[in-house]
């Protein structure tokens, strides 16, 4: 299977969902090997680049693509399988970005406050031991952390004629900032524009669960990911599948909403399925799920819902296209 | 070491966090095996008990206790030890209440909607597989869950001469609805009156995170624990430990306060533990917390936020009282 | 018309709906005129008199009463006529209390933020002009204000046996906040235990919607007031009823739930007043109802929801006792 | 003082802000009267016409324009004074939408409940009495009510790029469904892009607060405005000003969001106006604000938060342009 590799210029790095002209055209079933920058550009190399000084949160996240999927139209789904994530740079780097996070007053959550102090943090890669290095900066403390690649951004143009900043998340995908987004995993977006016109970016070499500060240990990315399209069956929200779980996102505030959002998209799709009637879908799912909150910082917030497949007898979603996504993955490794 | 036994009758169970005179007294060390009823008050027998008929939601979650601890004063910390969960009955309960839950509109969240339909499903519990079976109601459906009990209400009396219904969580513990409340996990929770006065209730045979439809496999309980107390060092919200996390949980409305209160405590908490600034202890926690949502469908939400031991330093929390329960409770079971 | 005058010792303060003794019982029809402290106790007396050092947030808003209400039971409704309110003292206090209020993080809206600058401000009342004084603590600006005063504060016991701190709104009233609650303005309560046991308290000077910062012109207040019983019909939420106005208030978290239980009341009450389906009267309230925020500083939130008389029909709610409680208290001054 | 009349044809409509090419372009101090459709294009003329029969909410509030000013760029001060807005039809339309509206589940705050029934309502103007007709459709109620036309959606385009739905309200203005958008209120918005780009639409004939069923008294409208730009100073959210009330608008969730946006806004330009502390005009704001909701339906919900200048000192913002503008409208008219 052949691979086709593309890396951008900084003059073609995207901003946006929507809005930007494509890259490449690529047929379903095509393998990509995408580099992307990090969150910020690839602007934060020292702990002494401040986030202040350096980073204009319009134009963060940058996006490797779009990408115009041939034969994709609204209504479609847009299968994405990422079958490798691989850290592109040595080092990654995190900020506490003043007025931007979940632990400070925001320009949504907006309050009298200083803003907390603005702090950069940078992690070296060790490749060998695959760890990143926490170093702390106001003592001599450092940990290591097992690299755990994901990628923050997937997502295809909104609907409607929207055109959405690359730090927002919603029903088109986006900044979704969920660990879930890693190598093994596939994704279902709904099309809404011909083309579908996908992208990638904001790799992170780690992040915690709720990406706390707002940023995780950003770094640049090159993510290998076969495209492939199911006619018609959009889902709402974006869905994941990996070996062990049936996922749905869902993102908007506030959070409980986030929360509605996927868990009524899990209902669903365990009811369709499974063959269940709404009412007994929802009762096993509220006795099975999973809900780890993905972001609290974004635009919208994200929480991940997931039904765990070892609890439930088999089913195939999309036409079993995950397992056969899993091997035709396995030969471009 | 000796346990006290102690069941209540119906007229003996509490429906409050406060407000109730002490069941009994116990020492500091004293180990407990209690016997608690469901949320229901056992009520829901069969599929064609309706809550609608059956419950009254100002009187459920019945409380085992309260207990008072001897020597617990404000500021202290109450530590439970949960060395044992056993169903005590072989079936469980749960319903979609009429505008209870986390997918239908409630009496805070209302609409002009008509309520889901009243329905009560009867989960077998199956001792020798350790499995409860869903049966689901609108077709022939069965699947077998495995059990994982858990407490839903673990509760102190609330500051200020507050009652709080058993049905809600907040600083004092409560209907915190976590799966994270099971035998092995260690309990500490700031004192508020002299006696303490905590209670527990709510087992739940197995429960998803976010309790979607409102209530879990609803089960009558018995709980071995041990009672212990720190003197001084209350924490201001719930802390967990288990062998493999340090976990807090924030209860509150939007859910994005109740996991911002959450991972403040674990950023606090941490660098305590490790001695950090709190801006290094929240950039590290950003990269390694984990925050499975534990409900959405209480008078308050919670969210836990945990860190994996495995992923930092050895440290002691409250004297290193964990591992001394642990020890302890091994003699118990 | 006797009026009984009552003033609590500061012992005879209460700092809780429910779970205090009752301080006098009255008939329904009887005339009280009530002494109530300020939110803070009189304690905030100069600019130099900090709330961080004075005050003490689980005991603020002291509450005269409770008064045990002859004849009242569960499912009642407690009816209460504001015939006068007097600033009882010459000045009033405010502050901007550390992690309180609605422009800084708090407990529950955690940030890692420093506090605002804890700050007194000193309202000096001029009877003649009728006004209060600000009085900038940064610069010479003085501007005064119309004295325009209100309770914060009117509640009864709540229901399963609750006790409430008297900072907090819910539906048993409380702390609700809204300049609303002021002479000429009659409030419906439903009765959850035998006698009621309702108080006042929280007297404010004058206060903006929102109360931003958390704290009004919070002033030592003489409230004359009738006290009525109707027999059933308790509504789920307050109402008031003035001459110009339907008005409900609901309060919760986040503020669009607060909202959604104060229009909900509406629609239902516009269509029990004037018999309307549910959907006409959603729609036609949809085009009339005003809804000024009361309070986003509380421990729930506080919305009310009103239409004006003038654009409807004429109706009576609760048999006409409005307009005979008007009647009466015109006797009283 | 000439005035310059555009009616768009149906192929005219822009349903973005941002995304749409100019219509016209127009220097400072032009006056225009513009013809708006109303929020459905005018597909809901009688009862019989169902809403999800006739209307994609992705094409709704067809905006009239947008126009180019002369001389705009990011960082100025567009500035639009509504000098008059005048019913063009006879009728107006409401619709209870499905699963859009504030007493009902939507795709954001998703239940599993049916939908309330789709209804639509006509009211039918009475240009003499100033009036429309509220007629029931349940029973046989009819209620006049004061004509009292506002526009929902006066907005810029957004920065960074974006392009969002004529149903959004944010930082660029957009959908705020304020009842405040009336004429005699001056308009300052941010410019973002070239040329500003600003349009008008969603005619009200009259509108609640809160638009709690999701659609006002929807009606073609005919707008005159006057177009003037201040160089710089750009709000960083929509500010109003009348002859009464210096006003601010947060538009976000969830609602205390909103509102903590205007309030900072307020307290911001109170501040500035007036030559305050921060803390002083924070202190002043809480007691004098009122806060009118604006809407809690759209994608984001919208507070309005103003101060009275009758409360104030004399002051002029953006160098006293509403009063000259008020004065340039009075020879329009």
């Amino acid at each position: 299977m052949d691979v086709i590799e593309y890396t951008p210029s900084r003059e073609q790095y995207a901003y946006t969902f929507g809005g930007a002209a494509p890259a490449l055209r690529v047929a379903p079933g095509t393998a990509l090997r995408l580099w992307s920058d990090d969150a910020f550009g690839g602007v934060l190399r020292s702990v002494d680049d401040l986030s202040s000084a350096k980073v204009d949160l319009r134009f963060v996240n940058p996006q490797t693509g779009p990408f115009w999927v041939e034969g994709a139209e609204p209504g479609d789904t847009l299968v994405l399988h990422l079958a490798a994530l691989e850290p592109a740079r040595d080092w990654g780097a995190s900020a506490a970005i003043p007025f931007f996070g979940g632990m400070t007053s925001t320009d949504r959550v907006v309050t009298l406050q200083d803003a907390l102090p603005d702090t950069t943090w940078i992690y070296e890669l060790d490749r060998d031991r695959n760890t990143v290095a926490f170093a702390a900066r106001h003592s001599d403390h450092r940990i290591e952390l097992p690299v755990e690649p994901m990628l923050g951004t997937v997502g295809v143009a909104p609907a409607g004629g929207e055109v959405r900043s690359s730090l927002v998340p919603d029903r088109f995908g986006g900044n979704m900032d969920t660990p879930q987004m890693r190598a093994g995993t596939t994704v279902f977006l709904g099309v809404n524009v011909e083309g579908a016109l996908f992208s990638v970016g904001d790799g992170h070499y780690r992040q915690g669960e709720g990406e706390a500060c707002g940023t995780a240990v950003e770094g640049a990315m090159t993510t290998t990911l076969i495209v492939d399209l199911v006619k018609g069956g959009a889902p709402g929200w974006p869905r994941l599948e990996d070996d062990a779980h049936w996922m749905t996102v869902g993102s908007s505030r506030p959070l409980e909403d986030a929360w509605r959002i996927g868990n009524a998209e899990l209902v669903h799709w365990v009811a369709e399925l499974y063959g269940l009637h709404p009412m007994d879908a929802y009762q096993l799912c509220s006795q099975l799920a999973q809900a780890p909150i993905a972001n609290v910082v974004d635009a919208n917030y994200s929480v991940v819902v997931k039904a765990a497949k070892a609890l439930l007898p088999a089913a195939d979603a999309f036409g079993g296209i995950h397992a056969d996504l899993r091997a035709r993955a396995a030969t471009l490794l």
